[in-house]
C-alpha cells in the first residue's frame, strides 16, 4: 500500500478543492484597481456582511492585511501594543517598523488571555519623550504554534480599556473561524469588539491565495491607497476571489472537524511516552509537541516521520508543531498516531 | 448591430485567454512561500532564461517588483535617479520614500532618451550633506502615456556611466516586450545593460495577475525577504503562474501587432481635425491625443465615446490616452476612427 | 605686514562677537527640556514677535528646523514641492525621505521666482496611485550658491495657490534677514505668506549655534516632540540662546552692509578678465563666480588664493562661491579684488 | 533663614560651574561641520582616549548619540535587543522605529543583569519571515529610575554571546561614570566589552549641553553623516565642548560622592515610616521611593515638598524618584531627610 503524504506542517499547504478550481474557471473578471472585477466585489460584500463590518477589501496575504491595518491606524513614531508571540511581531519581517515606523510594545499573553491591566499599563498618551500608543492589536486564535482562543469576554474587556483611551482595536484573525466555530458564535460577534480585522482565505479555508481586511468604509478607502503603495493592487483578481466565495459559503462550519480532530490527535499523542503536550493548550487545530526523550530531537523526529510520509514543522530543538486541516482524514490521524508511537516507543 | 465594448483605457483591462484559464485548471499547485509550487518555479525559470538573468521571482504587480528592487539596491537616506515621467516616481504612492526612505532625483527624459551627461551630473558620491546615489532606474518603454522606446545604444551609454560610479542600473520593463519586438531583439539583449529588471504579465501579455522580477541569485534571495515583508509572499501561486507560462510562450511576439495597430490608429486619428498626435511619439502601443477644438474637452469626448461603447483614459483637461492590446481587432480600429471622426468633425 | 585670513567660504564661519560671549557668561540657565531655561524662553518670545508668529522654538541648526517642519506638515507617503536647488532637497542627506518618508517634487526656480503655475501643476490631491501633496516649501533667500530674493508678490502668489488646495506653505529662511533688509520690510511681512518658517542664528547673524523655528502654538507644540525624537532636546540651552538675543537686537539691520559689500565685490570681480559673474544674480551676500580662463580652474584658484590668505568655496570644476559677512571689512574687499586681479590677469 | 531650592528631579538640572563658564569664554572656536573647531577636536580626542576607543564625536544629546549609533549598526527591517526599561526603548519617542525602521526586542533585565541566555534566545539570524537581529544594546547604569550597575562580568558575557552571532554591542552609558567610579575601574575598562558607546556631559558631569559618541574611526565617520541628517551638525560648537573638557578633567572622580550621598540618603529615608526603598537597588546616584501610606500619594508629596523648597520627580501614582548630583550638599541631604520625616511621620 502506498501511503499518501500527510502534510501537517501548516494549514497553508491546503490545496484548493475541485469546486474552487471550477469557480475560478467560471469567474467573471475585470480590472480590480479600477473596481471592475465583480467577483472581487461580490467576495468583499459577502465578507463584510459575514464579519458584520461596513466594508471589506481583498488582499494577497494576511501579512499584507495586517500591515495595511497598522498603516491605517498609526502615524510614524507611535506604538502598537501586541502579544509577544503574535505573528505581526515575530513573523512579518519587522514590517511595522520597516514600513510604518511604529514601535512594538509586546506584552505577555497567558493562554490566550490579554490581561486588561497589563494592556492598560502599556498604554501611553504620549509626551515629549514617550511615544503615543496608536493601537491595540489582538490575535485570535492567538500564537501560531498554539492556536489559543481569545474569549469574547476578554475581547470585550480589551475594547473597554481601549475606549477609555480613545484607541482603536485591531484583530489579526488569520484563523478567526477556528475560534468562532469553537465558541459557537457567528464571526461577526467576535468583530463587535474591534474596529478592523482580517482573516485568511488560505489556511483552513483552503483557498490558494488571499486574505480579507474588514473595517469601516473610511478605513477601507484609506487601506486601498496603502495596498496600492505596497504593490498589492490587483488587476483580474477574480481568480483569487472566486474560490474565496466558495470558501465563505462552504468551508467555515467544517473547521469544527479540524479542531476536533486536532484534539483527538493531541490526546492520543500525549499518551505516547517521550512526548509532552499540554492538552489545555489545544483549543483549535494546532498542536505543539515537546519531545522529552533524550535520544530524540526535532530534527531526527522530523526526518524519521518524513520517511513514513508524514511532515511536521520544527519550532524548537525539541519541539514540533502539527496543524490539522481539511485534507487530513480520520484514517490518517490513526496512521500518524501509530507512526509516532512506533518511532518513539520502539526506540526505548 | 450591437457593438461590443472597446476598452482602450489601458492594456491592464485585458482578460485572460481561454488557454490561460485552462492552464490554471491544470496547474499543479503547492505552497510557494515554502518554495513548493512547481508551476511558479517553472515560470520563474523560464522568465530568468528569457531575460538572460540568473534568477527570477514572481510578484503580484509591477509596483511591487519595482519597490522590492529599490529596497534591494538602496539603504535609507540615499538617492535614486529616475525619469521625471516614470511610473515609479509618479504612480506608486511615493513608495520609494514611504517604504525605502530614499529620495527621488528625477531627470527630464526627452523622447525616451536618458541623456548620459544629465544622468552623470545627477550622480553624487555622497558627503556629509549630500545623499549618495544608490541606483539609476530606467523605464522601457518609457512614460505610460507615451510608451517610448529607450534604444539599446542609450541603455549601453547609461550602463557605462553607472559602471564608472559603481552604481547598479534597474529597468522597469513593465512593457519591455513592446520595446523588444519593435527593436527586433531578444528581451535578454535589453537586460544585458542592467543589473535587474521587471516586466508585467498583465498588460499586453494578458494575464490576470503578476509581474516578474529578475536579477542575480543573490538579488532575488534578498528580494524574497522584502517581498514577504510587503505581504507579497504567496501560497498556491500556481494559479497566477500558469497563465504566465502560457503568456511567455505565446503572447510576446504578437505584441508587434499591437504596436502596428496603434501606429495605424494614431495616423488615422491624427488626420481628424481637432485632434493632435505627435506621430513620432507613437513608438509602441500607446497614443496620447490632444484635443484642439475649443468646444471639446477630455471629459466631454470620453463621455461621447462611452455612448458609442468606446472607453479611453483622461490624462489632462484636453488630453486622452489610448492603449491598444490583443482584444482590439482591425474592425474595431476602423470603428474607433470613424466614431472619433463623427464626434469631432461632425461637431464643427 | 601680516594679512589676516579672509574667510569667504560661508557666513557660517563667522565667530561670535565679544558681546555675545559676554551674554553667554551672564545668561541665566535652566533645563530647557523642562521649559525652565529663561534665556531660551526669552529668545523664543522675541523671535516669534519679530517674525509675527504665535510661537517659536530654538533648535540646533537650520537642517533640524527644516526637518522638524516637514515632519509637522506631512505623513508618510506624501509629497513636498520645493525648489530643485533648495537646501532641503540637496544638502540635508535626503532627510525628508529618510526621516519623514515623504517624496520630493522638485521644481525649477528661475532667478528666485517660484512660478505659481508650475507650483500648481505639481500639486496632487492624491488618488490610489498618486501621492498627495502635503506642503509647498519656499526658500528665501533662495539657492545657497546665489542667495536670490523671493519677492513679497511671489510669496503671496504661492500662498494663494496653496490656499486653493488647502496646503500649508513653509519658508526655509536660513538667510531671511538678508532678504528682508534688502526688500526694506520687517521680517514679519515675509512671514505673513507662510504657515511656518525658520531662520539661522549662525550665518550672517554671527551666533555660534542655533536656528529658530516659528509657527502656530500647535505647530510648535508638535515640533517639540519631533525635536526630542531627533535628539534635539536641550538642557541648559541658554548658552546658545544668549548670543541669539544679542543677534536679534543688534545684528539684523547691519546685514544690508554685507549685501552692499557683496554687490560691490561682485561688480569689481566681474571686471576682471577671465571671470564671469551674472550681476543680476547678486541680490544679497552671495556671489557665484565662473572661471572662464582655460588654464585656470576652481582647484587651482582656491589654492592660489589660499596662499594669499583668502578662502573661497568650490562649487564646480570652474566655479567658486564667495559669501560676505560681518567680519569682512572694506579694506579686505579691496585686497580680495586686487588679489583676484593679480592671480587671473597676471596669468594671461 | 531662606532655604535655597533643592532640585532632586534629575542630574540634568545641574548648572555649569563657574570654571565651565570661564572655559567657554576662553574657548577658541571654529566651524565644526568643516572640522575646524579645535576645542571640539580636543574634547573628542580626550573622550576617545578616556573610553579607550579609536574615535569620538560630540553630539547635542544622549538621545541623538543613541539614535546615531542605531542608524550606524542597522538597516531597515532589522531588530535591536534592549532592556525593557531602557531609555532608548521608552523615552526617545520610538525613534528607533521612526528614524531607523528597526524593531525593538525588549527583554527583562533583573537588577541590572542582562541574562545571557535570554539575550541569546532573543537573537535571530533572520529568515524569510523573521527579522534579523542587528545589535545588542546595553545600558549602564541601567534604568533611569534605578541607576543599576551592569557588572564587568555581565558585560563580558553579553559580548561573548554577541561574538558568537557576529553581532555588535552598543552601550548607552549616559551615566557610565557613575558606574565606573563605583566599580573602581577606568571607564575604558567598561568599553572593552562594546563596539561603541555614548556618555552624557550633562547629568552628573554638570555641563550645559552635549554627549559623546565613541567607536571605531569608520563608525564615527558614518556617524557624522547621520548626525548631519538629523540636524545635529554644529558650527562653533566649542562653546559646548569647552565645559566638556573641564568636566572630563575634573568632574568624573567626584561622582563617587554623589553615589555615596545617594546611598546615605536612601538609608535614612528608608527608615521613615510610610516610605519603602529597596536599598539593594540604590547602587549609584538614583533612588526610587515607594509611598506606602494610604493618605499620601506622589502628587501630594511632591506638592508638600515643593513648599519646603524640595523638588523630586513623580514616576508613578505612589512613586517618586530622587537623583543626587554635585549641587547637593551634606546639609541639604539632612534637610531633605528631616523634611520627608516631618511630612510623612507628622501625618500619621
Amino acid at each position: 500500500m502506498i501511503v499518501e503524504e500527510i502534510d501537517l506542517r501548516s494549514d497553508t499547504v491546503t490545496l484548493p478543492k475541485p469546486q474552487m478550481m471550477e469557480a475560478i474557471a467560471n469567474a467573471t473578471l475585470g480590472d480590480d484597481i479600477m473596481g471592475e472585477d465583480i467577483t472581487v466585489n461580490e467576495l468583499e460584500r459577502k465578507a463584510a456582511d459575514l464579519l458584520g463590518m461596513e466594508d471589506a477589501m481583498l488582499v494577497l496575504s494576511g501579512t499584507m492585511a495586517n500591515q495595511i491595518a497598522i498603516m491605517g491606524f498609526s502615524t510614524r513614531g507611535q506604538e502598537i501594543i501586541l502579544g509577544s508571540e503574535s505573528h505581526i511581531y515575530n513573523l512579518e519581517g519587522a514590517a511595522i517598523s520597516a514600513l510604518s515606523q511604529v514601535q512594538a510594545r509586546p506584552i505577555h499573553v497567558e493562554n490566550g488571555y490579554f490581561d486588561p491591566e497589563l494592556v492598560e499599563s502599556s498604554i501611553f498618551r504620549g509626551d515629549i519623550q514617550r511615544a503615543k500608543t496608536a493601537l491595540i492589536s489582538l490575535e485570535n486564535t492567538y500564537n501560531l504554534n498554539l492556536g489559543q482562543i481569545v474569549t469574547l469576554e476578554n475581547m470585550k474587556e480589551i475594547q473597554e480599556v481601549a475606549k477609555q483611551y480613545g484607541l482603536p482595536v485591531y484583530l489579526d484573525g488569520a484563523r478567526i473561524f477556528n475560534a468562532s466555530v469553537e465558541l459557537g458564535v457567528q464571526p461577526s460577534v467576535l468583530c463587535k469588539y474591534v474596529d478592523a480585522a482580517q482573516f485568511c482565505l488560505t489556511k483552513g479555508l483552503g483557498c490558494p491565495l488571499g486574505s480579507i481586511l474588514v473595517g469601516t468604509k473610511e478605513f477601507i478607502e484609506k487601506a486601498k491607497i496603502n495596498r496600492q503603495r505596497l504593490g498589492g493592487g490587483m488587476r483580474q483578481a477574480g481568480i483569487i476571489a472566486a474560490p474565496g466565495i466558495y470558501a465563505l459559503e462552504n468551508m467555515i462550519d467544517r473547521l469544527k472537524e479540524d479542531n476536533d480532530k486536532a484534539k483527538q490527535l493531541a490526546e492520543k499523542l500525549s499518551s505516547i511516552e517521550g512526548l509532552f503536550i499540554n492538552l489545555n493548550d489545544v483549543q483549535t487545530n494546532i498542536i505543539s509537541v515537546t519531545i522529552l526523550q533524550s535520544e530524540m530531537d526535532a530534527d531526527k523526529l522530523i526526518n524519521d516521520l518524513k520517511e513514513k510520509r508524514i511532515k511536521v514543522k520544527k519550532i524548537g530543538s525539541k519541539k514540533i508543531r502539527i496543524i490539522v486541516h481539511y485534507l487530513i482524514s480520520d484514517d490518517q490521524i490513526d496512521y500518524v498516531v501509530s507512526t509516532f508511537r512506533e518511532l518513539l516507543e520502539g526506540k526505548r
